[in-house]
């Protein structure tokens, strides 16, 4: 019998996820009826090669474990076999009744059974080596001379190379594994608009401003360019500044509003440039180690050519008209949705994963899905999964803020990564509860959390409020707590917090209704902190995955404790943020030694990360201050001191 | 989408046991892409009958929850089916475009278009009432006249009787249910062996003399009366008393030593009656309603009919003679175990199946089955399915001490209750967890405990030294911690406590190999004691289930304090155990008032349901005292004092 595997995401429905290098570790209970010694492996491969095995060991209580090594992006696949074991079983009664000196004359005929049978299954396999010595060893077993020997090693070896594997067990269904590079999981990305990266104020922005702006964004150690939709955007009902239903004509509209008479999903906004900027800008951006990320949000302004050209994949009203996106009694009449229950769904689903093979073709290798939770999930099954075994290096983040339960099927369907509730988890309980369930089993095979303190829909109340250190806190919380992070920029670095009107989320004079121009050599720039804990990011191992990630105790409730370690233990990174941006807060830490393999009674080294210097920790937990303006966060690397 | 579901065993794979007149509450998480608002059921049947559906309740968070409740015994199905539901969605969206103030007219034609349709599926049903109606509000709907009342729940009656299931999603696997009677789950037992049940000393006992002992049985308040193998026991090896290997002529043997010349698991030992006593005895123990539970020991001795007639059934030796039973370096010489591998597997387990069938034939619908583990699980899973499938009200309990792993897979496969590791869980924190683990989800959902404290063949250390105040310990534990349980009488009752040797769990002079003779007048019997337990456990519904088991504070480690609750929340059952059979204890309850739905403030009146009387516990918790001798347990009912 082989049950209870780990891991394993909705009884094998679902693949789980890990990047390149990850060692898997496969745990699974095998056992058999009657007193036989049972024998378990994982066996895996990457999709189209050769299986391969690893023998599981015994943990105690009918529990087996083994490890790999997934060595190629794309798609792997795992399960357990067990078998009872005829020969280990004979061996370790042999050595009982040696023990208890009993006549063993009749179970060395037994034994001698055994291993003739692993000599004809090594000669058919072409180990003619094992075989001969095998048919000796018979011989001798036959001859009942090899009472105590038949223990040795010499004999036990080759039986283990030939085992009988008649009652072998499989688990099923066979357990799929989605390889993704590194930065799937490790990754810091930055969004701007390019509309506003014109170094001239009141200039609209373009492609190759935005080719200028990587040095900046390479400075602040970003590895991710994220850019807001570059189609062509729509006039009919177009919005103006601040929302307002009615735009000028020189305002340059939504650019979720895709698609107006010069293209679509698959054309470059004019004001910004062409196709061979984007490819300029691709080419510039990996020169720097940067991927360029587009937004893909499945949705036509009135103007989009697919309106006219394939009216069947909107849905119509009673009256004739088109219907538009709606969230009663709201009514955004700029915006059409895909009608995913069209009769020409093959159509319109092709013509979906159409714009994805387009953008690749050009060399973007990471999706930002907008609203993906509004599509089907089924389509995303579908296209997520094709485009993958065509391109297993690309990637998909999935915009949704909706219900949980929501999100996590978006991430076993297909998605990459996804936004997560950073933005509102602001208490300590909130934030320690949220990324304990993100950073383990079973989320964490299968959904990675990308955290973003800003976004250009989302100006949360602390940042509104608390000024400065609330953006210091954040960032840094969002930086340490995941290893995909990402801040829309330069709002969050220059500080921008002033809301639409009191009570809302939304930015006043937000850069989705209007150009900005923004000043990025202001000197209350939060860029030298960013610059500092993107360097900590790349250095320390620790910070390159969730799962790593424990709370520690602070007697303070506005300060936060926690550290992340790497898988090989070595390198441990502390962190302790103050919530509070207003008082100055201390506390006692009280770490858990156990969950660091740190030794209290050797000393612990803490190196501080942001500002140089080191002490030693013994004997009681140390105490931490932090004042706002002075600094909101400690960022420290711990080891034994000897 | 619908994930999530339990009860759910290992993906659906086993089905979930019940019995007859639970209720079966379901919840899934049911979600859909989108806004659109979601309906659920749960669909449920007898086999073979047909599909009932039961609307579920959202729960929040996208959690669903229905119950049913299984009106007959056999096997029953479920599943959870939702859908997205346009008629609902549509009439809330409505609902806010009116509190806006917004022109609905070209609403209102969408929402004719639904009602039209809802109208014709009711035709279709033949629901011409509904149909009729629903084509008139269309008409207003049209006619755009009838905004507000298009939310009247006239119109969402019909509408609700015919939804549009077009989007409708099934859970899958369907999940299986073996409900089966009552006594599956609530059950007393009692083990005799038959050959003891003379009232002469010296005089083999009969199954006429077990029949004499009904009316004592039936006085302790049992209700299975659980006999060893009643078959011929074979003469090679035979054993003598206290297990030695020579035995003389007069020596009766072990009755697990099964067949000899006058037959094997079919045949009654001559010593013991007939099958016609074996008909008079199920016959008088259900006039008592007792049932007979009898011991099936799949295993055969050295003079077992089949050793001649089936030589395949049985592992030859190189050396020609029959693989007998093995422990290494222990061997069982008068046991010869069957071959589950034999080339003739098939006629081994139709014979198999062909003597539960004989007994069932023979009124018995209870079966203790002896190490099942040895066997294979295919084998049960087989055997059990088929005489389930055909007898749904016959039981199997699995006399199983092996890992435990092992003991919930065969729970798995069918077996409707095992054997426990209760004999060796002594102490507080080892009996608080053990029956946690058991009470509740996922193992409470496929295993059902049946609890010992003594047995034929483990006689605990803890009942060789505690003497008389350890056996009504351990005894009150059993009856109260498990719906079902049994004892080995009358060495139970009479204190019989002296192991073969220091160390061992055996009995001296063991029923297993010798006749003994009783005398069940003892004043020191334990009778009145298991008298009054099994009498408080049939006049209390708290007791009749496993599930309602909460345990509570007590400042007192040898003091073990738990209640019972019963699934109307009615009946309330606390019980104190000291687990000390030494020296007095005593030590303040601390109820946990939440787990039991009383108010403290209100006052719980408890009743002493050994002893009579009660009082009335206010403000601080109640201070108990137990003492060796005097008492040892306490059993209360607990109710509002007011």
């Amino acid at each position: 019998m082989v049950e209870g595997v780990s891991p394993l995401v909705d009884g094998g429905r679902f693949p789980i996820k890990r990047v390149i290098g990850d060692r898997v570790v496969v745990e699974a209970d095998a056992f058999a009826d009657g007193h036989d010694a049972v024998s378990a492996v994982v066996r895996h491969r990457a999709v189209g090669g050769d299986w391969v095995e690893v023998p599981m060991e015994a943990l105690g209580n009918d529990r087996w474990r083994a490890a790999f090594t997934v060595g190629a992006i794309g798609r792997h696949e795992y399960t357990v076999a067990a078998w009872t074991d005829p020969w280990a079983t004979w061996r370790g009664d042999l050595a009982k009744r040696l023990d208890a000196g009993q006549d063993v004359a009749v179970d060395l005929r037994i034994g001698a059974l055994l291993v003739e049978a692993a000599s004809a299954r090594a000669a058919a396999a072409g180990a003619e080596e094992d075989a001969a010595d095998l048919e000796r060893w018979a011989e001798r077993l036959r001859a009942g001379s090899a009472a105590r020997s038949a223990l040795d090693d010499e004999l036990d070896l080759p039986m283990r190379r030939h085992p009988d594997r008649s009652h072998e067990t499989t688990f099923e269904p066979v357990l799929g594994i989605t390889v993704d590079p590194v930065h799937a999981r490790f990754s810091s990305w930055y969004e701007l608009f390019p509309r506003s990266a014109s170094p001239e104020a009141g200039r609209h922005g373009t492609l190759r401003d935005v080719i200028d702006r990587l040095a900046y964004v390479d400075g602040l150690g970003f590895d991710v360019l994220y850019l807001p939709p570059i189609h062509p955007i729509g006039r009919t009902f177009r919005k103006g500044p601040n929302n307002v239903t009615t735009a000028s004509p020189d305002d340059p509209g939504v650019p979720w509003a895709i698609g107006g008479p010069e293209g679509g999903h698959m054309a470059v906004h004019p004001d910004l440039g062409t196709i061979d900027d984007v490819d300029a800008l691709v080419a510039a951006a990996r020169l720097r180690g940067i991927r360029v990320a587009l937004d893909i949000a499945f949705q036509a302004s009135p103007d989009h050519p697919w309106v006219r050209e394939h009216p069947t994949w909107f849905r119509q009203r009673p009256d004739g008209t088109v219907q538009y996106a709606e969230n009663p009694p709201k009514k955004y009449q700029d915006i059409y949705p895909f009608d995913f229950e069209s009769e020409d769904w093959p159509g319109l689903w092709r013509a979906l994963h159409g714009v994805f093979e387009y953008w690749i073709d050009h060399g973007i290798e990471i999706f930002r899905v907008d609203n993906p939770h509004t599509k089907a999930f089924p389509f995303w099954e579908w296209a997520i999964g094709e485009l993958k075994r065509d391109h297993p290096e690309v990637l998909f983040l999935a915009e949704a803020f909706t219900r949980p339960k929501v999100m996590y099927r978006l991430a076993k369907v297909g998605f990459s990564q996804s936004y997560t509730y950073f933005t509102w988890r602001t208490h300590k309980q909130e934030l320690t509860d949220y990324f304990l369930e993100l950073s383990r089993p079973p989320i964490a095979d299968f959904f990675r959390p990308n955290v973003w303190p800003n976004t250009p829909d989302i100006l949360h109340e602390t940042l509104q409020l608390g000024g400065r250190p609330m953006f210091e806190a954040r960032f840094v919380l969002a930086a340490t707590l995941a290893a995909a992070y990402g801040i829309y920029g330069p709002a969050f670095e220059l500080g921008e917090n002033v809301p639409r009107e009191p009570g809302s989320e939304e930015y006043r004079d937000s850069e989705k209704y209007e150009l900005r121009h923004w000043d990025l050599e202001r000197p209350d720039s939060l860029a030298p902190l960013i610059q500092a804990v993107n360097r900590i990011r790349h250095e320390h191992p620790a910070l390159h995955s969730n799962e790593g990630l424990a709370f520690h105790e602070i007697d303070n409730d506005a300060l936060l404790a926690y550290t992340k370690r790497s898988p090989d233990g070595d390198d441990i990174v502390l962190t302790v943020v103050s919530l509070d941006p207003k008082a100055a807060r201390a506390g006692t830490l009280r770490l858990h030694h156990g969950a660091l393999g740190l030794d209290p009674g050797r000393g612990i080294r803490a190196t501080d990360l942001l500002e140089g210097g080191s002490e030693v920790w013994a004997g009681d937990g140390p105490r931490i201050a932090l004042e706002p303006g002075r600094r909101q966060a400690m960022i420290l690397q711990l080891a034994p001191a000897r």
